[in-house]
């Protein structure tokens, strides 16, 4: 069970993601690799929707593999190219977490490892069995 | 508590913090979303010093609400536009870290979610109740 | 004893790097801040390569410090100043990481925090004693 803190002394959140998360002494805690918008097949899907749908379809391959689902997203980063592509990521992330908002963490970088990846996300999450 | 590691087989630290930092498996752990200059009405903070600060101080609020202070943090990330920024980062932080040296890591980004903001702090903080 | 992640539903990964790793309830958590190529003495090493190496020894004596080594590593994230440096990076982090390949995130940054820095590692570990 992860708990959420937004305390009221501070401003709300920039969009729909939490200030703080934590979770227990008894979790297991996973890290996911920062996740692109490759398919399985490794072919690079073209634009920044399908990029960003495809990262986050990644890590939520990750998380079932750990026996996990958004819901146990501790925090989540993501690394843009540029700021035009912040309302699409954000549109896309609240399709993905309709019941939690994770902790978030969100910039520009120079370049990513390919030329042609848009985006990249990567997660913290855990889980008490 | 936090458990920090500055071996002398490597070069000290550049600047007040610890090379690693530790908590045992009695922790709860929280992580801190990415802290802007942006005071609890929404209004951006004009310049690196306020900004910074403000930054800080809602770290530390967020980290209140877990029950938990500065004292507690493991792991703190910041994130500037320009080098030029960094010595008025570390005085801040060594303002607001006055018992502890967390492990920490610090870079300039391409840009943040917001044209005006300078600085983005974020934090992993663990304390064992 | 880390668990790693590599699902079949997503292609795999782009080197030898896990997509998740994760480590459970008992396990003892160490941050280790961003590793330079910076020599016991203070003396920045030249070239890509020569950092490289030097950032992945000091964070091994960190690791080391916590009673931890590179089989405990869970994530790795890499900074970088251009995309030419990946594969001396690639090159060097398969040296290093033998018998495991953690969860990874790499990104090229705008600056480090000293112009003469080429490279920035950091690491998180998870340790069951």
């Amino acid at each position: 069970m992860i708990k959420f803190h937004n305390p009221s002394t501070i401003g709300a959140p920039a969009s729909r993601y939490s200030h703080g998360a934590e979770a227990g002494p008894g979790a297991r805690w996973l890290h996911v690799s920062g996740q692109v918008g490759v398919d399985p097949s490794g072919k690079i899907l073209p634009g920044i929707e399908a990029q960003t749908e495809r990262a986050f379809r990644n890590v939520e391959a990750i998380l079932k593999s750990a026996g996990m689902g958004f819901d146990d997203v501790v925090k989540i980063n993501t690394f843009l190219l540029t700021r035009d592509d912040v309302p699409v990521l954000r549109t896309l992330r609240d399709r993905m977490f309709t019941k939690t908002a994770p902790a978030s963490t969100l910039f520009m970088v120079a370049a990513l490892a390919h030329p042609d990846w848009l985006v990249e996300i990567e997660a913290v999450a855990a889980r008490q069995d």
